[in-house]
């Protein structure tokens, strides 16, 4: 009698299975990866000491951790860890899009356009730089600014944003990539003004980097990612876009705290933004986490001296940021995951596993590539 | 048609959940809590760099982040860290399962022992240490050692092993606790030796803690895991047991490298003792995490005098543990995951959550305590 009633349950699961499978619309999803550049977990935790509120990297359910070593060195950089999160290949450190025998490799932006996407990318420094560039150039070095600059022409990236004009306007074949994007069908900005949604977007608002949030940078990346957002909405398209924020890691090799924590909040503020829009966009799928870390960093405990004694003491309620060094260093990095097919990103991987579980994401939802 | 067709398959749907839940047969599970002492991201990273191969951290599909904090530090210590995770409540640092204002709180521990569990507690240091104590003992402050032996004896814990034996032998009152625990049922061992699964069990190997892997200790953790499983297994009851590896801390207190990594390896080889135990008994939960991060570790670039050249190079494929400080620090620790309802451990969420979370997970397997 028991089993038979194991047996009816089995039958009914089984219909239920396939019957509710069945009524899943699959649909292309969204792809917002953003990596903060050098965010160790100590950078990271800073957000919770140093805010003024609860920050955003609390609202993640899923977590996991990336392993970050390149095949040249344990102690990666931003080059080799940014083409193994867009290539799905771990390669030697300075190598962008390529593999450790120098070879192009795709990007997971390419083969999405592919796929109907719409695709973008936004940065505080120039758009030629290491991270944002392993998304749309194949170069043996980070260091070919102008080569790379000159590969994001005909790369069709749909939203870019960030500095670098003079690898477009200053080079050393005189040419005039500006015009270039112009040609074809780029709307060119020096500042946040009106888009023309039927155009693609160039963004470019410094010669070099924009400055640190120390150095008097505003909310560029809450709101250029904003923008992006509204423009993807747009288009009626699926869509990937990377947002990088560069400069945690320039306060990690400056040793500079204040740089840290503002450059992380700031982050955590446009996370804010981007779940935001997840929320009103489940069909969305949403990645943070990091490179590597940068500055060996720590938060620690805060002394001054007490008014009445005069010896130095600790302040409970305080800490402070400790640096062992101003290099990478080779700690495990966080990964947050949120909206569609999210529970992929739990776990402890090796960077580039971080691709093969965005494509399966996809996949999931009905879109190949390969 | 198509809407008439999405309310047969929600009809379909509940049926299916609610007879499958209905032939879900609900029973006890285990739960196996380890405590690396000190353990950061940068500690557990260690194991990646450091060990022959590959570490059983990479095993967890499930991890998560732990806020530390306690109610009167930023930067906590042991004793607020395992009451947190042992009682739901957040306390001042050195308090020993007391919440707040010094009154005792219950733990897990005990609340499992009325719900017919066995209980066990494995440590490196005395057993009278701050992280087993908060387990079984209610005082306001950590030192009271022969205090919280004296409330290890009634405790009921069936199974307990580590150092400490001046807190029961060498007193100010000159009781002989010893004497008390063979009152009990306890088999009492000074060594390793053969044990009847009938008595409760008290391994005491050293007269404070044991030595350290670098002083010579051998698998001391890892074999006392296997006999406490082993034990456990012979009870036909479920069970609770806590094992920490309690010297990741004191190779950051003494700013010593390699005492960081070969207990850092020690506790990985435990972990790999008790998810073979997990994989054979999949009715249990195993959870891995930290009280706090100790020494401000960091995983930096390694450099040598090059031979040939005599010049100071950096050796790609080595790193190295820096320390910032030989304190406590306040980043996030890093929480790992298995078996039955694991699922539960993925997020961000502070320390004391874990303990919610063992709860909800016992729960879902019909044992409510509260």
């Amino acid at each position: 009698m028991r089993k038979n009633f194991g047996r009816s349950v089995l039958g009914i699961s089984l219909v239920c299975a396939s019957v509710m499978g069945f009524s899943q619309k699959k649909e292309p999803i969204n792809v917002i990866m953003m990596i903060g550049d050098g965010m160790g977990v100590a950078q990271v935790s800073s957000a919770f000491y140093f805010g003024n509120s609860a920050p955003n990297f609390q609202q993640f359910s899923i977590t996991g951790f990336s392993e970050t070593s390149s095949t040249s060195h344990r102690i990666t950089d931003s080059a080799a860890g940014a083409t193994a999160l867009s290539t799905g290949q771990k390669t030697y450190k300075r190598a962008i899009g390529v593999d450790k025998d120098s070879a192009s490799i795709p990007t997971i932006l390419e083969q999405l356009q592919e796929k109907n996407y719409k695709t973008g990318l936004i940065s505080l420094t120039s758009v030629t730089h290491a991270t944002p560039a392993a998304y749309y150039a194949h170069v043996k070095d980070r260091d070919l600014h102008e080569d790379i600059a000159t590969q994001l022409v005909p790369s069709g990236v749909n939203f870019i944003a960030g500095g670098g004009i003079k690898y477009f306007t200053k080079r050393k074949d005189h040419v005039d990539l500006l015009k270039e994007f112009t040609k074809r069908n780029y709307q060119y900005h020096t500042s946040l003004d009106l888009l023309d949604p039927k155009k693609n977007q160039i963004y470019l608002l410094a010669d070099e980097g924009l400055p640190s949030k120390d150095e008097g940078r505003e909310d560029f990346l809450p709101e250029m990612t904003q923008i992006a957002l509204d423009y993807f909405e747009q288009q009626k398209q699926p869509f990937f876009l990377m947002v990088e924020g560069s400069y945690i890691d320039w306060g990690g090799h400056a040793k500079n705290a204040n740089r840290v924590v503002q450059e992380v909040l700031d982050f955590d503020k446009t996370i804010g933004v981007v779940i935001e829009f997840v929320k009103k966009n489940p069909n969305t799928l949403l990645i943070v986490t990091a490179d590597h870390e940068t500055g060996g960093v720590s938060l620690g405990k805060y002394s001054e001296k007490d008014p009445t004694t005069g010896k130095i003491v600790e302040v409970p309620r305080r800490v402070q940021i400790e640096f062992n060094t101003d290099q990478h260093t080779a700690a495990l990095v966080p990964v947050f995951a949120m909206g569609k097919n999210q529970e992929l990103f739990s776990g402890v991987y090796p960077n580039n596993e971080i691709y093969h579980k965005i494509v399966k994401a996809i996949a999931e939802a009905g879109v190949t590539i390969k």
